[in-house]
């Protein structure tokens, strides 16, 4: 059996310590005792685990058995012991990013209108292309979200869409972990034409994809506005009876809060909560604007939270109140939401924005500190999606998402502190290596999965469909 | 004679139609005619001239020949006729970008402490270093610097620190352009010790490098309440008699603001404005605190501003009035600040921020649409500066700072509009090629002035300087 040694970074810029780690995380210095044959070994790394302890591994010895972790510690003297040997030395080994909200086809509207009155964008932009969408579109534009998402670093995401069969489908051909849900409102949708059979189209993809290892399925209406009471309760009921996370919109603009509070005399978690259908099953997106009664709600009911700074920024639609929630113990996760409002997927920049808009908008510098953030796209945003037992840290018996950060350049040096770099200085293209489920789905950024100038290719299709549908 | 040519880009993500420009920016077909021999030719691109009229040339041509843009235009059917050739099919050829305000050297403060209360830092982090830091120091963190800017597509940049002699000797042997100026205070400094001497400390500089064509030199106070009158007014009187800008620090924190009131009864700008030091030479870094009255004298008296908004987020200062100064026709040019507050110098997504925050701050989605950020980062920078004459936009007889971003990648892909792109998806990292003054100092992301391993390994000494100096 040969033995494979790649060079996971650039370069080697050098030895580092790691002297300040001794404040955020516990360095750890176990040895290494009679390791089976693994499928990978990752060696010469810091491993950032983000196991409860924050623990971080010097000279990390990280090994993959199948689809799982089967070793976290450090080197010692132990020679490489794998069918595959990655060395990542000047680099930061970390569990793959969890993208805990986003459209993922909306690829496809990147940068087509910017900076207009909602309605304007709304009406002239997202409404023509959207009440003219197929499924090919959709999978194409999934397609290209899976691949920008690997080479950011991003395992794990969880769409809303139409057509989302086809973004199931994008994923498992890319190799990505999801959580998919067909968007479901009161009016007629392109794909499954009338509620009833919307209903229908989630519980079919619910079975479909049952046993899959990496893609599950979520009911998700898309929001109170847009969806009756009557709706909302058999959206829940389904979302009981198959026991999957039911995920929508909740609390992301004032107009929302207007329209709910016209309609119901209630602000929306206090709706949903007469609806009976707050609970830890339920994944409320965005919650800009909640009154001290919604918080309570949320924390007694065990609610999750997904956090969008980028595109609550973009649309003008508020600033969440995120460092209240999380010091009263609500998890959060963190989202890109769609490329109409961002425009891209990449988790690290949403950390960065996430860590300074929350600083300001406190006039507080200690929110948000680079730990708190980076678990947010980590760890707790796998709690909030139910994948908690599966993947958010790097731990023996978890799944084998993980990705690789190449610090040999000059925006990531001198090294004091690996949190402060992956929050406050690096970018998605700094990801060198990326591993889903215990396969190697990017490699010294190349995407192995599939071929990019083929997705470029039906991209610019899709494209020009566009074009002609908006009339520009 | 031999003629290389080379490609820009990684690959051709397809041909693009630029058919929402004709809303931003005018879209020329000119011919190329009877073209002496080029130094260097770049073909094939889309060219974003930010000139005037926000020119956009599709399958663009553009000469350089010695430090100086020779021609723009569209290719037509001429065949590349330059020294050397560079293919930027896929690609956008873009104006080097002008970081505003920076402290170039604190790249070594990187990371080494976030999130924590004011005091704090500067008390046991930023002043132990920053006591005992020497002309090596800042020397190594500048050539950092220089090597970050470079591959992050900035050609020019405004630097405030200490020891300046040696930020303009890495800024000399990097190849980039800049504005240099010792920081003065009432206080000894490490470098020049008492006040007389910084004052002629800065008159040197001007003078040994009054005939360099890339480095010039400011006059820089550091703030107003780090400066007694008479050292501004000597400042002034300096900056006056050179003929060089005033830049200072203003109007940063809400603590600098009550200590200029409780000091001197007044605002900041009230407080220069009676100093008789307001004035079209005078750049004002922050702006973030400003009355009514403030901003009159700030349009009344042509005061250039400088906005940084990442630094104004992670210190928690507050947010510029910046829509309101735009709209009102002041200079407002994009700085990062120094690493110790943002913490890397990528003004891509400095871009990003700055469009983004705006529109949440006032809730409103139009504000700091992507071509006004696009210019504030260009060629508003240059103006605010006083280097517009120069650089800024890519015109026929200004010097040749030039940058090539390559989208075919997943995340810039597709393109409706260049602008949007380059504001709100594009990092740093995505930068193929930089030129300046005519002289290519990247090309396919190889930094051609100077190795990064040797930069990595200086850095890596002064960072064990670092370590011992703050006793962690």
């Amino acid at each position: 059996m040969r033995t494979e040694t790649f060079k996971a970074v650039g370069g080697d810029c050098g030895p580092f310590e790691l002297n300040r780690l001794k404040k955020t995380g516990t360095i750890m210095n176990n040895g290494v005792e009679r390791l089976a044959l693994m499928d990978i070994v990752i060696k010469n790394g810091t491993i950032l685990t983000m196991d409860p302890e924050n623990r971080v591994y010097e000279k990390g010895f990280l090994g993959v058995t199948g689809d799982t972790i089967s070793h976290v510690g450090t080197d010692g003297s132990m020679p490489p012991h794998g069918k595959k040997v990655i060395d990542a030395r000047g680099g930061l080994v970390l569990p793959g990013l969890v993208n805990g909200h986003t459209h993922a086809a909306m690829t496809l509207f990147r940068g087509l209108a910017d900076d207009l009155p909602l309605m304007d964008w709304l009406n002239n932009y997202i409404f023509p292309v959207e009440s003219r969408m197929d499924a090919d579109f959709v999978y194409t534009g999934s397609l290209l979200a899976c691949a920008e998402m690997i080479m950011s670093g991003t395992t794990s995401f969880c769409d809303m869409y139409l057509f989302e069969q086809e973004v199931a489908r994008a994923a498992h051909e890319a190799g990505m972990r999801c959580i998919v849900g067909e968007v479901l409102y009161d009016f007629d949708s392109p794909n499954y034409g009338s509620v009833e059979n919307g209903l229908k189209y989630t519980e079919e993809l619910i079975r479909q994809w049952s046993e899959d290892p990496l893609v599950s399925v979520a009911v998700e209406p898309h929001s109170l506005f847009t969806c009756s009471p009557e709706l909302l309760g058999a959206c829940h009921d389904l979302a009981r009876r198959y026991g999957v996370p039911l995920i929508t919109h909740v609390a992301e603009t004032r107009a929302e809060m207007e329209e709910i509070q016209s309609k119901y005399g209630k602000t929306p978690f206090a709706h949903l909560d007469s609806l009976g259908m707050l609970g830890p099953h339920l994944v409320a997106d965005h919650c800009v604007h909640l009154d001290h009664q919604d918080m309570e709600l949320i924390i007694n009911q065990g609610v999750k939270v997904i956090h969008n700074p980028e595109s609550n920024m973009k649309l003008a639609s508020g600033v969440a109140p995120v460092p209240e929630m999380i010091a009263r113990g609500i998890t959060v996760g963190l989202g890109t939401d769609g490329c109409a409002s961002n425009n891209n997927l990449d988790l690290f920049t949403e950390m960065d924005t996430a860590a300074k808009l929350h600083k300001v908008h406190n006039m507080d510098t200690t929110v948000m500190d680079a730990v708190t953030v980076f678990r947010m796209a980590t760890i707790e945003g796998a709690k909030a999606l139910g994948l908690d037992q599966y993947v958010g840290s790097l731990e023996v018996g978890k799944k084998a998402d993980i990705i690789i950060l190449d610090t040999c350049k000059p925006h990531l040096t001198p090294l004091f502190n690996p949190f402060s770099h992956i929050v406050y200085a690096a970018r998605g293209n700094d990801v060198s290596h990326t591993l889903i489920n215990g396969k190697i789905v990017m490699e010294n950024r190349r995407v192995k999965t599939f071929s990019l100038p083929d997705i470029f290719q039906k991209v610019e299709n899709q494209a020009n469909r566009v074009r002609r549908w908006i009339g520009k």
